[in-house]
């Protein structure tokens, strides 16, 4: 059993964890339609050039570029009109010398011509006739084969979150069925003995569970798959059946711990003996979520949270998130989105130590303005009363106002 | 029937567009549980307030604080210990003059108390007994019943889309049951005599359709339901068809014209035939994407766009997404996110015109740079290999290298 009990900066934190554990994402075979969001987990290799077949990129008049030298708006080339290019077959047609045909945006190349001039270059006069008023060079307005993707080229990356532009990408080759990595499963309890579940009346000292719900969407939004074991009451031995079985069943585990120290050292015992090495950080320098676990259990990660609700879901967006991205595979994370905005009032912060404050955005004349929601009790409002996190470093003693602050939305 | 064939800018487009249409959002409830993403329709009213109960915030000694008047680490004030605070459960203790009782974070407040001094701040000497170091000033480190929530205060206002925090405000409160928006239909027609479905073996002039699979991400993404109805020949009968029943069963219909102008122009015509008033904007100031038509037909809305796969992505970005917020009733969008980048190149643009940029975005030490993606066919993967899009107001002649730019991940 390897614990720092010195308060681990996030980052390293986050590191030791990802070190230790050695994430492996495992492989599912789904349908490309229905994969907004997963991750490769194999880069996608083109089968076939695109385009497949020479295209035309406008409307207007394929041709041979030879028959077009010297062209001018007083002087135009005269070609005959051998036809029309079809949309989605192949012309029956050749384009001979002094001859052109009509093309469309997407249309196939005919036989015999190397260029398309635009329709707005050009001039009907005389039935099966048109002028040409502007002179081609061979290729102008032409797609040739392989031109975007060659085959076997990689067009996506293993480890990449696919949006609707990959999506595309995917149908346009015909690979309707892509390797994702598996949905990676986070098994969420809640302990404490004042806790009772959201559809219950609470008693006069009770309070309702929220974490378990925050957790499982904060889960569910990156991508894993939440499962809920419900709420425990401070008592190791039922605490540790619980977290064993969602350990058997799960790939991850997350614990809430109540907010007495208390109940935290508690959680931090019962994570020990779930497997090794066990806890690896415990204490992580950043506020809210000074009394971070995070720990490997037999090849599974297992983290512990601060019972507080704000804590426990700023916590959960810098470990939680960051492990459900690594068990995707996910390679090439896009950036956090940010925005721009500045506070509208000093936030002090103590030095050595990286602070997170929520804040709402205000549209102003000049930009965002960056206003910080306080809470006396750290409630979860406070968060739904936000629009993002401003990060205060370590290295600083606070922001002042007026000052430009990058704003993390959640 | 309204028809501008000047081109409109792109927000004032999407105003006429929302103006004559007047989006009514449809009411659903669902289980908080399974709201992630969705739309309040409703403002959410706290039934009570919260904290119900008066809790201690920190792990420390109940007492009152006229007993802790002038201590300090010199001369303490010494307290009997009359119990410890139960998690959960009602104290049977009171608190006396004189007495304090063990209390932690999130304890009720016990009869008699009226300040909580942190643990720290004491010092256990002999049984029963505790010095308190400082002096306690009432209603420390206390929250009281309706600090955080007052009852009937609006807790989330209507039009908003629920986070993870906003799921955990709802479960705070036991209000496990939730009005939002339905999810509006979005019906998908691709229309082009080049197209086969993407399993499809292409013919040699032949392409596969992504528009219709890439639509439907974006559909999903934003929170709609999209439906799709396959592929249709450039025959006006046969999508007039197609766009009818797709009007009759779905709440907008999308249809993406094949590339010819001609196609385009029978999209245009086809729409004015669905309802009244019909094309209210055809041809939009911006690039890619000039010839997106705009309609209201019979009170849901129609919207034609180009062919390309860039093209179409882009302007569904600008006016499908929006179209389906303002169905969803979405009251307070959130910010669009962006990061800010300097460009690696100078981009041109033609005055008077919006364009739309895709952009890779690679970090570098002082911050992100945005490397402009540019695609001779404006293929699909265009868009997978950029991050987002940089956006060229139409005041402008272009961006220099080197200047900084705000750009919105997609």
């Amino acid at each position: 059993m390897t614990e720092f009990l010195v308060l681990q900066p996030p980052d390293k934190a986050l590191s030791v964890l990802l070190e230790n554990l050695l994430p492996k994402p495992e492989p599912e075979v789904i349908a490309s339609a229905q994969a907004l969001g997963r991750v490769t987990l194999q880069e996608i290799v083109a089968p076939h050039p695109l385009p497949a077949f020479p295209r035309s990129t406008v409307d207007g008049y394929a041709l041979r570029a030879a028959d077009t030298h010297g062209a001018s708006e007083t002087l135009p080339a005269y070609l005959s009109v051998a036809g029309e290019i079809p949309m989605g077959a192949v012309a029956a047609l050749q384009v001979n010398q002094g001859q052109c045909a009509l093309i469309h945006t997407g249309g196939m190349l005919p036989s015999g011509a190397d260029a398309v001039v635009m329709v707005e270059h050009t001039q009907g006069t005389r039935p099966g006739e048109v002028e040409i008023m502007r002179p081609a060079a061979a290729g102008e307005n032409i797609l040739t084969v392989g031109e975007d993707v060659q085959p076997r080229q990689v067009v996506i990356p293993a480890g990449v979150r696919l949006r609707p532009a990959e999506i595309g990408g995917l149908m346009a080759l015909g690979i309707t069925q892509v390797v994702v990595a598996r949905k990676p499963k986070v098994g969420i309890l809640s302990s404490g003995d004042e806790l009772v579940p959201p559809d219950a009346d609470p008693g006069p000292a009770q309070v309702r569970d929220v974490n378990e719900y925050t957790l499982s969407a904060l889960v569910a939004e990156k991508g894993g798959l939440p499962v809920r074991y419900g709420i425990l009451p401070d008592q190791a031995s039922l605490l540790e059946q619980a977290a064993s079985q969602a350990l058997g069943e799960c790939d991850v585990v997350v614990i809430t711990a109540g907010s007495s120290a208390s109940a935290r050292d508690l959680t931090a015992e019962i994570i020990n003996q779930l497997g090794k090495p066990g806890v690896l950080v415990h204490g992580v320098n950043v506020r809210p979520g000074k009394p971070t676990i995070l720990a490997v259990c037999d090849g599974k990660a297992v983290i512990g949270l601060p019972g507080n609700p704000v804590s426990a879901l700023v916590i959960a967006s810098l470990f939680v998130s960051p492990l459900v991205e690594a068990l995707l595979g996910l390679q090439q994370a896009r950036p956090r989105p940010r925005i721009p905005a500045r506070l509208t009032l000093n936030l002090p912060s103590q030095a050595g130590r990286e602070d997170w404050i929520p804040v709402k955005l205000l549209a102003g004349e000049g930009g965002y303005q960056a206003e910080p929601v306080f809470g006396k009790s750290n409630l979860i409002f406070t968060l739904s009363r936000a629009d993002g996190l401003v990060r205060i470093l370590p290295d600083a003693n606070g922001l002042a106002a007026g000052e430009l602050v990058e704003v993390y939305l959640f």
